[in-house]
């Protein structure tokens, strides 16, 4: 909920907050002591003045503040900015990093559009213990400055081999094979183009990459497009980012902007 | 010079130190106090050990440590491990943005292999002064990290204006153009395919983007290619490493290793 600090805005985008509650005309939504303080202290606004709301559901929504204290906010929902909007079925499936690296992981995939993000733990993974309500606020914060309208889920983090026993079945996935440098992943993804529209899910390795029999595994599943990102060594956020980017220009939505 | 987080490593690339030497069999390499002290205390390297040299003209060499001390360290360089190669003649023309991101920005585009960083001032650019120093330790870490022959070149901060005005002839120009969300990076590039193998830059815009005159001015500029990176709104820095991604994956190195 900090002041964002953006690139490319088409547009100012105010202050936007993620909330739970129904949104549509004249409903009213009350806010916690946490997003109440963020209005206040944080963004300096008062009661009169106006924000945007979202919650996944029913688009964007202006409302009006009409009361705003230590304990929570009250605020008047008036008229809707943006209808709610198909976006790509997504998931992340990462190796848990250190924690800065994976609050900054938590925030590029919500940017890069992601629907959901799956912490695995594989051999190499050196990371225990995840903070899931910590990547869900991170995920809702990059959420509200980067206009989408929905945040993405944050699953349990998941033994590689139970996931893939349980994985589901039509769910494509889009493997950074750090084996296979060689395999060019925008001409690979361009001809998976009948996959277009289906749920996929991307999967980085681990610092120190997958062990051979993880590979093994998830190269064995059904549509698995395993590619690679060239020669150099790329951190695992960063290849994260580099994946998402080349998913979203050939089969994801930035081939057709989401926003009016 | 910190030890290496890296996913996808095709191998460990274990010490890698980026010297300004020349490098070739028998010869004697000295390091100053600061890359000794990194052997020395960070790494727990001795004498007798060995460790990998570049220095971006003549490939990747082992070299022993003879010596280690507190004020420098003598290395005797042995066997070229790789040859150096061609790489991409692309710079990345960056607003420059506050400390932190600015230090990942120059480590994520050294990754990302472009071959010069230049700051640019723009009309919504709120940073005054560009440690240039700084921003080039960042890129000679991660040139080591990342198991490159080369690193970055960091020049000096221009002006939009004066950069503009003086821009070299030839130079494609990959734009990113908030105003034109619509525009699709992937197949924009493709379009662009009698331009591979030529010198690039990718422009990324300010928070806040760049002015309308600002965005009239690089648009008037021969081989500009404008294109749009989707609804949401980027970060500068997520902007920068999903537009470098596309262009390795599209007119880059990454349809082609550039490791042995």
């Amino acid at each position: 909920m900090t002041t964002p600090a953006l690139s490319g805005a088409p547009c100012d985008p105010g202050i936007r907050l993620y909330v739970e509650a129904p949104l549509a005309a004249g409903q009213a939504v009350v806010l916690a002591a946490a997003q109440s303080h963020y209005l206040k202290n944080v963004m300096r606004t008062a009661a009169g003045a106006a924000v945007r709301l979202f919650n996944g559901r029913d688009g964007e929504w202006l409302a009006t503040i009409e009361s705003l204290g230590k304990k929570g906010a009250a605020l008047a929902v008036t008229a809707r900015t943006r209808r709610q909007q198909p976006e790509p079925d997504l998931w992340l499936c990462f190796a848990p990093i250190k924690k800065a690296r994976i609050d900054f992981v938590a925030q590029k995939a919500c940017e890069m559009g992601v629907s959901a993000l799956q912490p695995v733990m594989t051999r190499h993974t050196q990371v225990t213990r995840v903070n899931t309500e910590r990547l869900r606020a991170n995920a809702i914060e990059a959420a509200e400055q980067c206009a989408r309208l929905s945040v993405p889920d944050v699953f349990p983090p998941r033994k590689l081999d139970d996931l893939v026993a349980g994985w589901p079945a039509g769910r494509h996935i889009l493997l950074l094979d750090e084996t296979q440098t060689g395999i060019p992943i925008v001409d690979t993804l361009r001809r998976r183009g009948n996959a277009r529209g289906r749920p996929w899910a991307v999967f980085v390795g681990p610092e120190g990459g997958y062990a051979p029999e993880e590979l093994d595994l998830l190269r064995r599943l059904p549509n698995v497009t395993p590619v690679g990102l060239g020669g150099r060594l790329l951190r695992a956020d960063t290849a994260a980012i580099a994946a998402l980017a080349c998913w979203q220009a050939v089969l994801g939505d930035w081939t057709a902007p989401t926003n009016p």
